[in-house]
């Protein structure tokens, strides 16, 4: 079997759930055909086997080290860039007016999902350097798009986000960075820029920082920040390469995983002019840079996900072939000793990992499929729904696998006992790898605040009523499938809790108060998507199985069965969280410092 | 503040809830009073501050290495050896019969715990040498005590236990080495064993492991297991060294964690003749390592509490400390930052690790506790109470803080944000030491099964009913104070609901069904101990309170309120696992392989 994804259950969410045949009938999609997607796919598997599994421990061993004021990388990271580009892939998620291959985003996700379960750091460089690209796209002028556009888009440079600095990370309202004008349209940076993933390396020859300043003039806190591109490497008319533009990398952070992502400390302009161009108006740099980081959270969903899959593959294929032990009441030593999936709590801790990892698949394929349906959108009205849809489902899609595709990774040590603990087998690298996700593109607890404090409320809650809307054909077509009763009526009642917790938690005056139980809040809301893409998935299965014979019957079952576990060990825990919520409790809040 | 450990919160537990005074008066520990205990704990507090904590990251790094068949160890792990045993703390655990301290287990399992705080992978050594030392001492025959008992008291020789086997890990039966008596009374071993921790080094000049093995004639699975004593070096009459005697060290594992403990891989008698002998009585093996056993289960449950609580103190300080962000509804980015223990989703986090961690050392507290009060019982109807008390809590105190320290560790580094996930500060370590604890000593599946079916229901479920009388005291006093009386009745509706679930349960005849649920039903019975233990701790505080001032006022506010969280944000999750095991849910059973 794959290590690195299972082609089954691709097959299942873009066929049977979202239904990439009428995607790719519509004009925007319509050169390409499931069969030539199937054959992206082929090479993507192979590339990932081949090139980015095979040296994923090596990097996380020798990770990128820093040598005269640069980042030097292993060999092996630069032959997964090259593969990568070689294949087409760097243009995947752009269209035909740039050169790209112009696919669904459903697709593309998945496509850059199957390289992160073999090999998530390799692959960092080139998401964020498409994110970087079409926040260039969305937000910048002709002459700026010209100049550094085409070069990302083929993969000859890389681009990074650079927000945080070290004295606010998660307080983008209190960034320092300078951004002086000096006439000619162009801007001075100077400032310090910390936690930047790709900041140096020496993969490709420039490097676009995508950077956000303030103006000397700007307003204080979040309204007055701009963005701004700044290349390492100044660039001329004519393309080619000109002087340093001081963007120094003071250092190099040393990460439990994700290591073969360098992760760095940037210096702008403090040794030499550091030219920096402004993208899209001034004072709105955030709002220009969230183009870039809805797409860069869905990214670390998956991320999440992909690393919580590969753990959960290795320790499946584990679990079926290492004897150890028999059943409790079969005692008699001479027997042979059963292969340990046989064991009931090894099942459980399988069942943990797949619910968590395909549920979170299933959540970032829809979400993937929202973008398309809004790329496709007959009018203006659609896309608006559309885009409030997403706005509320963008902290979970980050958040929920963040910590439950983590927790899954532990499972995946735990099955495999003590030589999971070893770094002989990859498990213990990508539970190392995956604790990153709860903390980058903002913490679980921000996601929390956004969820709760604006998500649930904004336009009327208007964006809550879309999403029971979404859930309705799933429930009506659960209630006429009787084993599946019980499940449609769990999860009505379940989203009734939630409704019930928003209404109360609104009305409190308070601020602190009411988010105060803003994470509990968050993973409750989270686990009543999952529910929900778990019935949505259960019900297809059901339908298919009456004609699926063979490994497909399994495979259905698989997923009804996984449902139901997911429904009787998971979905039960949202009323606690919820509760926490409706109450307003104030445990927390009242604790004080001195009494810690 | 000290970073391994709150020395306010120690004499809370031993003079506040343990009553260490009236201990001291017993004539087994009349040579110490409560000033002599305060003065060695601290000796042991500089020890692990000078000695053991500024090496800690260096030993994580810097692992032992394998050369030439020897594992090779760094210098500083060799003065933490050496600080250890030259403040006369080998003995600690032993009696004045042997040299040692004779101190009460409630006061060596304290002093351990901040060497472990502070550097647990150094103190594995000398608490697995005392492990193996104890069990030498309750079953080796006079002969073999006066040989080797009195080098590893005094620390010139390490101990290590051997059970595991490649092919054999969590499944003793099936254990495969062979122990061939010659006729002198010896043995000759040979086979392999795995996951041995101190299994080589260069840190003393003999290693005396304790082994699991069969003799040719014995009977199949593990009622044909014997224990035998098998030195490194052989040891003359005169107790000076021999030859080697064969245990080859055939390499080390290398870990996620825990990296300066070695864990290694031993061929027993393939190079050459390896010598053991019979500790104990033919086939009585399995029943004498557990003498040791209980005590390494205690140990695990303590060095998972002390990588949370070194964590727990780390992020507290880094709290206090960080400025970052304003209060929700405060948006002025005028104002300066403030310290992020202000914000309720840090106290949150903060509070989930004092819970935890807190919790988990007045566990195991109470389990050294119950030990002493084993060891100064009246009667031996009183001490064969205890034991079934003993025998019902151990698989708490090893698996609720393997499962729920590692958990806060989680929780540190989230406070800590990006920082916390690099090299450069100690919770990614902790988290990492800390992942073994679940594994190794028994898994949390085989403690779940341990107490679902065995501990709950022996001796006609007696051991329940002196655990329900040892909580009544607590229970009643909170019902006469009026704001703990909810917790008093939560506490008593929680317990009930696990009479149920272990009546329910034991009526099943299919024992695979009846432990499908044994996990989590394990974690929620650790949960309800756990919840005593924070209402006894609350009960304490409120009755002191009254007297209280300044700093102590705030200890006790803060042990009130962390019980009130306890009670409000985790005890109400004991229903779900309870409901599981109650109702034999069959769900995981159901999972057939295929269908992953």
């Amino acid at each position: 079997m794959s290590m690195v994804v299972n082609r089954r259950d691709i097959a299942f969410y873009l066929n049977e759930l979202f239904d990439l045949a009428s995607l790719l009938d519509t004009p925007l999609f319509n050169e390409h055909d499931v069969e030539s997607v199937e054959a992206i796919f082929d090479v993507v598997q192979q590339i990932a086997e081949e090139v980015f599994l095979p040296c994923a421990a090596e990097l996380d061993e020798h990770e990128p080290r820093f040598e005269n004021g640069q980042a030097l990388t292993p060999d092996s990271l630069k032959d997964c860039v090259t593969a990568y580009r070689d294949a087409g892939l760097c243009g995947a998620t752009f269209g035909h007016d740039v050169g790209g291959l112009q696919l669904p985003c459903v697709v593309t996700n998945l496509m850059q999902g199957i390289l992160m379960a073999a090999n998530a750091p390799a692959l960092g460089y080139m998401t964020l350097t498409a994110g970087n690209a079409h926040m260039l796209q969305a937000c910048g002028n002709d002459a700026l798009k010209q100049r550094y556009l085409a070069p990302m888009v083929e993969g000859r440079w890389f681009g990074t986000m650079c927000l945080s600095e070290p004295q606010a990370g998660s307080s983008l309202s209190d960034i320092r960075t300078l951004a002086t004008p000096v006439g000619d349209g162009s801007y001075r940076l100077s400032g310090t820029k910390m936690w930047i993933s790709g900041g140096d390396h020496d993969l490709t020859e420039n490097i676009i920082h995508m950077v956000l300043a303030r103006t000397p003039d700007a307003p204080a806190g979040t309204r007055g920040i701009s963005l701004f591109l700044v290349p390492k490497h100044r660039v001329n008319e004519d393309g080619s390469l000109g002087d340093f533009n001081h963007v120094v990398l003071a250092g190099l952070n040393h990460k439990m995983g994700q290591r073969g992502t360098t992760n760095t400390l940037l210096n702008f302009g403090e040794s030499g002019e550091c030219i920096g161009y402004l993208v899209g108006e001034e004072h709105q740099g955030l709002r220009n840079m969230f183009h870039m980081m809805n797409e860069a959270r869905i990214g670390v969903g998956m991320l999440a996900t992909m690393s919580g899959l590969a753990g959960y593959l290795y320790s499946l294929d584990y679990a079926r072939n290492r004897p150890q032990g028999r059943h409790p009441g079969d005692k008699d030593p001479t027997t042979p000793m059963l292969p340990i999936i046989e064991h009931a709590d090894i099942k459980r801790l399988l069942l943990e990992q797949k619910s968590a990892v395909e549920g979170s698949i299933a959540l970032l394929s829809y979400c993937s499929a929202l973008v398309d349906r809004q790329l496709t959108a007959a009018d203006e009205e659609t896309r608006q729904r559309l885009t409030l849809l997403l706005e509320l489902m963008t902290p979970i899609a980050k958040s929920w696998p963040s910590e439950f595709a983590l927790e899954a990774n532990k499972h995946a040590i735990q099955v495999l006992g003590g030589y999971g603990y070893t770094r002989e087998y990859p498990v213990e690298r990508l539970y190392r790898d995956n604790r990153l996700n709860p903390i980058h593109e903002g913490t679980h607890a921000i996601h929390g605040m956004d969820l709760l404090g604006r998500k649930v409320t904004m336009a009327n809650g208007m964006a809550l009523t879309l999403l029971a809307e979404e859930m309705l054909p799933t429930i009506n077509a659960a209630r006429s499938a009787r084993e599946l009763v019980p499940y449609a009526q769990a999860l009505e009642e379940a989203w009734q809790a939630v409704l019930e917790a928003v209404d109360s938690n609104k009305a409190c005056p308070d601020a602190l108060l009411r988010l105060a139980n803003a994470t509990p809040f968050l993973d409750a809301f989270g686990h009543i998507v999952i529910a929900w893409l778990w019935l949505w998935q259960a019900q297809v299965a059901q339908e298919k199985l009456a004609d699926a014979s063979g490994a497909d019957q399994d495979f259905y079952r698989g997923k009804m069965q996984t449902c139901a576990f997911f429904y009787r060990y998971q979905l039960p825990k949202v009323y606690h969280g919820l509760s926490l919520a409706r109450d307003l409790d104030a445990t927390c809040v009242d604790m004080s410092p001195n009494q810690f």
